[in-house]
C-alpha cells in the first residue's frame, strides 16, 4: 500500500475490527512525521469516529466468554506464531519504525528493541503455558480453591510514542499480558508510528487466524478524539485500561475510567533520580559523568526510565563531577525527538526551569537543522531550591534534559529524597569501601518508599524482562504500586480477577484447580506448600 | 467510664491519636443506639474536627519509615498480644457489642464472631512471621530481586456496621493486613458501635506498648464529617483506603481518593444471586427453601454475602419452591436491624421494588414493636421483568429481603446471569444425577465472570478464613476484582507495593531476598522454582 489510490487521492488506511481490515468511520485523518526531516509522511491514517469504537466494543463482548475458556496452549500458540511472523517481517517493520521515529536502525531498533519484543511475546507464551501465573491456591480440607482468571471485559491499550516495537499496543507487554489472561483487547496505536503498527497488526491478524483464536481477540484503531476516548474507557464492555504516555493525558483518562469502575494502569511519569555518594565520586567522577550522560541521552532522552534528576553533595568530588557533566553535555550530540509535541514540551520544560531559577549549564535551545533536534541540556539547582519547590523540579520531559541538585550535606540529601514524588526507579551510586556505606544506610529507607526499582551502582535505563523485574512505582509514576508492566508473569496480574470456587465437585473445577496438575509443571499452593505434584 | 462527669454534664470520650487517649477536637458529638429498644445509649462520642485528622496524619507520617523497617516478628507479636488481650476482655466486649448492635450474644457474637476475630489476628500473625506473603522473586543470574513491601503512607480504614468485632476497623482483616505489611493505620470506627470499638482499641493500645511497636501504628477516631473524610482520603500522607459500607458513600470516597492517586479498596454492594436448577428443586424444594431462608435471614439479613436474589425456572418444582419460600417468609421471625438508617433504607427498597412492579409475597412492613424491626420480606418478578430493568432489581438492602426471579427457561436464566452486575458471590444448586449438569455447563461461564466466589450447592453466607478464600468481586461489588479482603496472606496485598532491587550487594538487600532463607520456612520463587531452601 502506498497511501494513494489510482486516481491520485490519498487512500485512508483501514482499521482492524472484528477480525478484518475494514474502512474506518472517519472523524478525520492524519499523517505521521519523519522526525529526521520534520516533514509529514505520505500515508494517510484514519481518526475513527465513535461508530468504529462501538463496533470494536460489540465484537469484544461477543467473544469474551469464548476467550475466557480458550486453552492456555492455544493462547501460547498464538503468541509464538505472532512472534514468528513478526520475525519474518523484521526488515520491513524496523525500516518503517526507523522512518517514523528516527530511532537508530541498527543500534536500537534491530539489535535491541525488535529482539526484546520477540523475547517478550515468547516469554509470555511460556508463562501462559506453564500456568503458574494464575497462583492456584487450594485448601483441600475445606474444598475452597482460588486462582486468577480473565476480567470479563475488554482491555483497552494506549501505547506510547517512545517504543514503536516493544511497547507497541499491538505487540508489547500489555498486549501479551491482556491476551495471556483471556481478555479481549482493543488497541489504540500511537499516532507517531501508525505504519509500524499497521505492519505488525497484519502479522497479528494472521497469527490469530493460524492459531484458531477468535478473530476479534485483538482489534486496532489508529486514532480517535479525546471525548471518544473517555467514552471508550468508561463503556460497560470495558474492564481495564493500560495507558503509557503523558501524565496530563493519563490523569484525565484515569479519572474517567475509575469513576466508571474500570481498572486503570497508567505509566504516567518518572524522573528517576540518581544519587551519587561522595566516596564513589572521589574515586571516579569523570567515568560516572560519562556513564550518567550515556543513560540520560539514550534514545535521545526519550525513555520512561531516563535519569532526569541527579543528586550529589557540594564537595570537591561533587564539583568535579558537575564540571565533567557540564563538559559532556556541552558536546554536540545528534539525535531526533519523536515529534513536534515532544520538542514543544521540552522547550516549555526548559523555560519553566529557567523561570524557577535553575542555572543553565549546557544546551537549552532547539538545533537549527532539519528534523526535531534539541541541544543536550543540563541545569543545576541547590538542594535548598529543590526543597522550596519540589514539584517544579521533578517534572518529566522527554529529551536529553537533566537537573543536577547540588545539596549541602547528607542531611539535605535525605530531605530531597523525602520530597520526591513516586518514581519508577532510583539509583544510588556508592563506594563500599568508604564512608558511603553509612550515608547509604541513612538515605536508602527514604528512597525505598518512593520508587518501584532501586538500583545500586547502575543506571536505570535497562529494563530486563525477568519475573523479578518491576516496572512500576508509587503514584504518580503509576496508578498502583503493586503492579508491574514489564516482567512475566507478574505483568499478567493487572488484567486478572481472582476466582474462588467453594464446594465444587472435581468436574466443575477449572483444570488448574483439579487434583491432577494439568501439565505437571504448574506451581500450585496446596495447603500452604508450593508444589508441582498432583493432590 | 459512664459517660457523665461529676457535675452531671455528659463527658465526651477521648480519641486515640499518637499513642494516647486524648480529648477530641470537637465538631460535634453523637450517641449510639440500642437497636433492641430503639433508644439512644448514654455514652457520648466525639465527631472530630479536621484538627484531629491532621494530628493523626502527622503522627502516621512520623513513624512510616520506622514501621517499614519493623521486623515481622515484632508485628506478629503485636497481633498475638492483641488477640490475647481481646480474649481476656471477651465478656465486656461482646456484652457491649450486643448492647450496641442487638446481634444475638451467644449464637452470634460469642460463638462465631469473637472467635473469628481472634482467629484472623492469629492467622495474620502466622502469615507475617512466615514471610511468604511478600512473594520474594529472585533472578540470580541478573541479580534482580523483587518482593512486596509497605506502601509508604497511611492506610485509612472505614469499617462497616454489620460486624462489630470481626470487621471492626481496629481489629478486623483490614487492620491486620495493613499492619502486617508495615503501614501506619488510621481507623474510623463505625458510629453504630463506638463503645465496642473503644474497648477493643484499649486492648490495641496496650498491645502496641507491650510489643514495642511505634505507639502511633494504629490510631482511631470515632466519627468525622463527610468533607473531612474527603480531605483525609486525598491527603498526601495517605496511601490507601479500605472501605466497607454503602455503595453511595463508598463511590463518593472512591472518586475523591482515586483522583488524588490513592488506592481505594471498597466493598460496596452485592446481592449474591443463587440459582436453583430444576433437578435439585425436584428432589428437595422444601428443604432448599428452608436452607435458603436461613442464609438470607442470618444476622437479620445484614451480611455482605446475604443471598438477595434467587433465580429458578417457572416449572412445577420451581413453583413448589416458591410456594414453600412464601410460607417460610410469612412466618414471624424476631431480629433487629442495626440502626434507623438500615430500617429506612429497607423501607425505601421495598417501595422501589413495589413501584417497579415486583409482587409482594411476604412481609413488607415495619413491625410495630420496640426497636428496629421489619418483617421478613419476599418479592417475586418474572425473568422478563428483570431483563427489562436489571439495575432496579439488584440493589442491595440490608434486612431479610429477597427477590425471587422466576424465569421461563434455561435460556432466560442465562440471560439473567449475563445481566448481573459484579457480585461477591453466586451459588448454583444443581443435581449431579440429572439434566441439571447440562444446564450447569450453559450457565456457569456467564456467572463465573460476574462474581468473586462461585459456590455449588452451598449458601454464600459463610466466609471461611483460608488462603484460598476470595471475598471480593468485579465492580461494583468491589473496586478491584483482583483483591480479597478475607483470607491471608492474599488480603495483605491490597496494602503492599512491589519493591524491586537491581544489582544490589547482599548486605543492602532486605532479609527476604538474601541468599539465606531468613527463617527456613519462607517460600521464595528462585529462578522459576518455589523453594524454602537457601540460594
Amino acid at each position: 500500500m502506498n497511501g494513494h489510490s489510482y486516481d491520485g487521492k490519498p487512500e485512508v488506511q483501514p482499521v482492524l475490527i472484528g477480525g478484518r481490515w475494514q474502512p474506518a468511520s472517519l472523524a478525520g485523518a492524519f499523517q505521521a512525521y519523519n522526525p529526521a526531516s520534520g516533514e509529514r509522511l505520505l500515508e494517510v491514517y484514519p481518526i475513527s469516529s465513535w461508530e468504529d469504537l462501538e463496533k470494536a466494543l460489540s465484537e469484544s463482548s461477543k467473544i469474551k466468554l469464548e476467550l475466557a475458556r480458550t486453552s492456555p496452549e492455544k493462547i501460547a500458540s498464538f503468541l509464538r506464531i505472532y512472534a514468528e511472523l513478526l520475525e519474518k517481517n523484521e526488515e520491513a517493520i524496523t525500516q518503517m519504525a526507523h522512518l517514523e521515529t528516527a530511532l537508530p536502525l541498527k543500534s536500537r531498533l534491530k539489535s535491541t528493541e525488535f529482539p526484546r519484543m520477540l523475547n517478550q511475546l515468547r516469554q509470555a507464551a511460556a508463562a501462559v503455558e506453564e500456568r503458574s501465573w494464575c497462583q492456584a491456591t487450594i485448601d483441600t480440607r475445606l474444598n475452597i480453591r482460588a486462582k486468577y482468571g480473565p476480567l470479563g471485559g475488554a482491555v483497552v491499550i494506549f501505547s506510547p510514542n517512545n517504543f514503536p516495537l516493544a511497547f507497541n499496543a499491538v505487540a508489547g507487554s500489555d498486549l501479551a499480558s491482556a491476551v495471556a489472561t483471556g481478555n479481549p483487547v482493543i488497541c489504540k496505536a500511537h499516532p507517531g508510528h501508525p505504519g509500524t503498527t499497521r505492519l505488525m497488526a497484519e502479522c497479528l491478524l494472521q497469527a490469530l487466524e493460524q492459531s484458531g483464536m477468535p478473530a476479534s481477540t485483538v482489534q486496532m484503531l489508529y486514532h480517535f478524539g479525546n471525548e471518544d476516548g473517555f467514552r471508550l474507557v468508561s463503556h460497560p464492555a470495558v474492564a481495564a485500561v493500560a495507558f503509557t504516555g503523558s501524565r496530563a493525558a493519563g490523569l484525565r483518562l484515569k479519572e474517567v475510567a475509575e469513576r466508571a469502575g474500570k481498572l486503570f494502569y497508567g505509566e504516567l511519569s518518572s524522573v528517576n533520580p540518581v544519587f551519587f555518594l561522595p566516596g564513589i565520586l572521589r574515586e571516579k567522577a569523570a567515568e560516572l559523568a560519562l556513564e550518567h550522560f550515556s543513560s540520560c541521552s539514550l534514545g535521545c532522552g526519550q525513555f520512561c526510565t531516563k535519569p532526569g534528576l541527579v543528586i550529589f553533595i557540594n564537595d570537591e568530588p561533587g564539583r568535579r563531577f558537575l564540571w565533567k557533566l557540564q563538559q559532556i553535555f556541552n558536546q554536540p550530540l545528534s539525535g531526533y525527538l519523536l515529534s513536534p509535541a515532544v520538542l514543544d514540551n521540552l522547550k516549555k520544560a526548559v523555560e519553566k526551569l529557567k523561570a524557577a531559577g535553575a542555572v543553565l549549564l549546557a544546551g537549552g535551545h532547539q538545533i537549527d537543522a532539519p528534523g526535531f533536534q534539541f541541544q543536550t541540556t543540563l541545569f543545576a539547582i541547590t538542594g535548598e531550591q529543590f526543597l522550596k519547590d519540589p514539584a517544579t523540579f521533578q517534572q518529566e520531559a522527554f529529551g536529553t534534559l537533566e537537573v543536577a541538585v547540588v545539596v549541602d550535606d547528607v542531611e539535605q540529601m535525605v530531605r530531597v529524597a523525602v520530597s520526591l514524588e513516586g518514581n519508577l526507579t532510583a539509583s544510588i551510586y556508592y563506594n563500599p569501601s568508604d564512608e558511603d556505606e553509612e550515608i547509604y544506610r541513612r538515605l536508602e529507607p527514604a528512597v525505598r518508599l518512593k520508587v518501584g526499582r532501586l538500583l545500586n551502582n547502575k543506571m536505570p535505563t535497562g529494563v530486563a524482562v525477568t519475573p523479578a523485574m518491576h516496572h512500576g512505582g508509587p503514584y504518580p509514576a503509576t496508578g498502583h504500586p503493586g503492579f508491574t508492566s514489564v516482567g512475566f508473569p507478574a505483568a499478567f496480574l493487572r488484567f486478572a480477577a481472582r476466582y474462588c470456587y467453594d464446594n465444587l465437585p472435581e468436574e466443575h473445577l477449572p483444570e488448574e484447580l483439579r487434583s491432577k496438575n494439568p501439565n505437571g509443571r504448574m506451581w500450585r499452593l496446596v495447603d500452604g506448600t508450593w508444589t508441582r505434584s498432583d493432590i
